[in-house]
């Protein structure tokens, strides 16, 4: 089957996001990358697409024009991922799925709950898909707690603990990608809330399946002169009884990327980091301790997909991301009956891009009220 | 040196705690076990005394007797380790304590603040001394951590997390030690809170130097009949701006004595568990993280203390549980002028317990309000 | 840049190996899979093809025609990639040496010492370059460990330890990779010592620097009926006078891929494993253990090349076999001037393909004689 | 129960395995020290006996005198422990077997073959008990593991992996221990073989309950002018067709104590080093590893006896060397009609002691005919 055709909005040269979802399209070959608004400034956008083998034609310096030029033709791309800072997120996305092109974009969705709205206006009028990159989602072991959990076997949830803590913001730190994610103008009110507290917020509702209800926040800026916050302590109660706890920080040394997810039920509970993300504790009561390994023994359905290399032979972050092109095309392919429908899947979308910047305006609001419980008004798993 | 002379007052046959207090004090050879109040049943204490090698006529059924007789007796005990349920803690102690005998007691202090503040009262009025066996506190590389801290080699403190987590009571479970343990007129109106979750906290502000300023607490019983707390979630805001999570729980499969701390300052950061405690992590900001080994590299004075095998030679629990016995032998000798004060070690005492006790309360009262913020009146590290 | 063209012999529907190296080719965006002699069926061989987007006419069923077709082509391949059983490694590679095609070969480098030295001899006529994918000297921490040890980091060397260790194999199995890896007559006379052995060994070689003179081995086959060893046991001693032990087993059951490094020195050691390859310890002596991180803190140059997501994103296998596509892409167009030759990459060459297969011989020469020591005559690191 | 009465011979001032059998004599309380020949040096012997509380009368000089002064008591001692450096085993055990005291005696055996037959020549005149401290036998889960084995939860064993490494020896070092311990007149022939190899050595017979009988090794002293081995290299082949690599070494930076165990069978496989002893993983071929605890989930029989801690309270070293003297205890008691024998306790003994010395000369002989292999004739596994 050939390969579809992707647009790229941002992640021009110095840009590091944009080239994980550049390797992130390649891994499996069901994208070419074909033409691209790479950098608002017109020459670095140029030097970049010339530097990804875009043709001439199809290096733009405007999105507006993109998305009118690619709708346009007959070898049109199949598809736009936006990779650009929070604040630019709302308005490419929404021109192309004006211009009815699919759309795959970095998260959080927005950096207002406005801007957020506004996209999901423009989702539900289009007849293009939205996507949203939670790449964590996608790791094999993942997908197979989510599906333990949804087949019973850790029994009714009690207890959600989320975490995901870096160190890199630990000082004043000022290079590209420090500045944008510290400007409320661009990264939005939140800073490591929104940044990768979504990421633990997200990660908790897709595995348990629950949604939450009301939290109470504790933001803090530990930084001198930091505009957003640095640190987000989290007491969250979800539907059913469940409660948890969520951290988040940029300022704790000795963390790289230490997401890391355990969850209790009566029967048993489970336990996974994304720094070694190919085992999973799994702990029924009154049981030893399970190692379950990324396509090893016991591994559920849902774990046995999207396997590239046997176990024992490490997957990772570009791995999980390209899962999500992966299915991405799946579902692309399935709308214009080029492939099956793959029911199964669980790829992230705009729903997801809602609760969390539900979750984000709840967690600010609550900690400008001494940490009182927020709603979190309109929140759904799907 | 000639051993002390211990008694105890509970922890008769098919008692958990008396057995670790007993092994405790034999391990360094101070004390010497010569009588006891081992059960309110006469039969019970008798037969328990006799196993245990104790004179007939220093098997007491009653430890007001015990109390008054031993302090008569020439070759009296030296100290009397209490180690009932909770709510049996204040009448022996007060009865000790007034006939001028040492108290060794377990913890929590009472099962009610005001049992506590009766303790705190019979110690400011006695000669003689009051430990409680925050046993924790007491492994080599806490004491490192603690003492790394205080001369600055995390900097200034921000964040504190700290959780004791266990599964035994996941299920409705019915015992002598689980009876008591979710019994509000034996271990107080605090469950886990009380049994572990006053570990956890003990823990952070002992190691950290700081005290606790106020909090705010959701508290549930997830099992269903269930009178006390079975998990404590806690958001804790520390003196000098630190912040901090706390969790304790007993109904999270998979974990027996998961105890765990993490602290992190401008500079860098620890993280130590006591399911590992030969091993502490140590993550300097900006350099790779250092495995620090108890007794190894880089071992601090107060981390070089109390060592009975060589580095890589696992100590525990109950040798950690020892040093508390022999700081205690160490204090009561200096007292008598037979010993070399020892000026640099930190022996938990009455503040500690009075400390816990002001938690316990604080938590049980904010989570009756919805989790409002409750100040921690009172609050002292020593 | 464009990207280069590749093609490929084997790897058709079923194979394993195949579908990994054409991964490894588009990570970075360096190749373009154009041409193949994917089976030696006919039928298979074109539906291969055809769902892999080549072309009709560069689909061929021969890799005879396929060399002298491709060679012929203005456009084509700049590389062929050989990823069928060891025993048809050496006719292809000729095959295209010959016709002045670089290869990238997959290892062992052949199932006879013999076949192997008609490879190199046609390595030594040939203009083309010849690849071994020993994929796992392509870890960013490895190769960061063996830039350690050349400058000195360790002192001179005294001990290498090596294993790598899986159960697939545990009991009797047949399936199309089983068969052919216990077949002596498709994988040559040392079944896990040629198929994972091999890895072992190439690894200590080149991370320590040094080359093995002698050794002893004991080969096993535990499961009854099996034709060739799965398990094996060797003695080894290096120039220099260190030595080493080497593991190699497939009848190891919990063990996925285990392949494990430790080499210590008069001033250090390092150690490293592939399934958490994202972390290596590094014991200088007397002082505490650090965890280095791929691309973190104290990262060499060597190791902070070839990195695609940032430190605490673990990167994988794929990562690593990608880098040895990325390496060969650098050389090869480094040897037509269009790009800077790259003087501190280490990509296995011919050397490395001759050095494993003189261990082979080596280990099944000794362990008929019980274990005897054997010289690795003509052993040398590059 | 009265507590036996304990005799010590070496141990004094400056010692360090006195200590630890002191500690381990104490920690349940079944036995008093109460007689000494702590060192040769009279001044030394006196001071040391004071210290620990030793009655004046008690304190010896000699050991001979002390066998047969303690023989003659009423009130003498129930057993002796010889502590003393290896060459100074055979003596003191044989008079005290001869005076019909049982012998508690450190290992290896002592410092030659011959010296070691002649203790067995006296223990097998003797009515008297002889018990060797192979602490690491009694560590609750090596327990477990030996009745795992022997039930067949492994099935037929296949490979035996066994290390034991340290590096304090890494550089030249002169201190008590150092000393004696690499001086061929005070330790034997065997440096780290005899030290720590044979403790390897003893685990893997001990848990596998096979007996080995031939290997090939390859000793070395990497230190300049260390006149004892401070590596060994061995294969070794035991009855029934399995193999085993063994490792110890005392120049190999970052390692304390790393006694590792891994043995693999037909079905399933354990892993367990002493550095974490209250964990061991179990894996079952073709399913999930399971972390087994001591005490937890699964526990066996063996597995659940002389626990002093619940699970999840690390019990180490010391508890360990504990049993041995419980046990120790038991037996003598047993023996005197005074307790029920203990059928199922497997503490080690004389013959654990002969089979240590035959693997020591078996190493140097090896190691000296360039790892020919030696034949471990006479041994026995009980």
């Amino acid at each position: 089957m050939k390969p579809l055709k992707l647009g790229m909005v941002g992640g021009g040269q110095g840009a590091f996001i944009g080239a994980v979802h550049r390797i992130a399209s390649r891994i499996d070959g069901h994208w070419d990358l074909v033409a691209g608004a790479l950098s608002s400034d017109p020459v670095r956008a140029r030097a970049s697409a010339s530097e990804l083998n875009i043709a001439p034609e199809r290096a733009y310096t405007d999105f507006i024009d993109m998305a009118a030029r690619e709708a346009a033709r007959a070898d049109g791309i199949d598809a736009v991922a936006i990779v650009t800072p929070n604040h630019m997120h709302a308005a490419p996305a929404i021109a192309f799925l004006e211009a009815g092109i699919n759309v795959i974009c970095d998260k959080p969705l927005a950096s207002t709950l406005q801007e957020a709205e506004a996209i999901a206006t423009a989702v539900s009028r289009s007849n293009a898909r939205f996507f949203l990159t939670h790449n964590y989602t996608a790791y094999p072991l993942i997908r197979q707690a989510r599906e333990m959990i949804a087949r019973g076997d850790l029994g009714k949830l009690r207890l959600i603990q989320v975490e995901y803590v870096q160190d890199w913001l630990t000082q004043e730190l000022h290079n590209k990608q420090a500045d944008w994610r510290t400007d409320p103008a661009r990264s939005g009110a939140g800073g490591c809330v929104g940044d990768i507290g979504t990421h633990a917020y997200n990660l908790a509702t897709y595995v348990s399946g629950l949604s939450a209800t009301e939290l109470a926040a504790d933001l803090d800026s530990f930084v001198p002169g930091r505009q957003v916050d640095d640190n987000v302590h989290v007491m969250m109660r979800y539907e059913n009884g469940a409660k948890g706890l969520l951290w988040s920080s940029q300022v704790a040394p000795g963390n790289e990327n230490g997401l890391r997810l355990r969850i209790f039920g009566e029967k048993a509970g489970i336990e996974w980091g994304q720094e070694a993300p190919n085992q999973m504790r799994f702990t029924p009561f009154g049981e030893p301790t399970r190692i379950l390994t990324r396509a090893g023994a016991e591994a559920t359905p849902a774990g046995s997909r999207n396997i590239r290399a046997p176990g024992g032979h490490p997957e990772g972050y570009l791995e999980a991301f390209a899962t999500l092109y992966a299915e991405a095309a799946q579902i692309i392919r399935a709308d214009r009956g080029q492939a099956t429908p793959d029911l199964e899947s669980h790829t992230p979308d705009i729903d997801d891009g809602l609760n969390g910047m539900r979750f984000i305006a709840a967690c600010i609001a609550s900690s400008r009220d001494n940490a009182a419980w927020k709603a979190l008004l309109g929140e759904q798993v799907t």
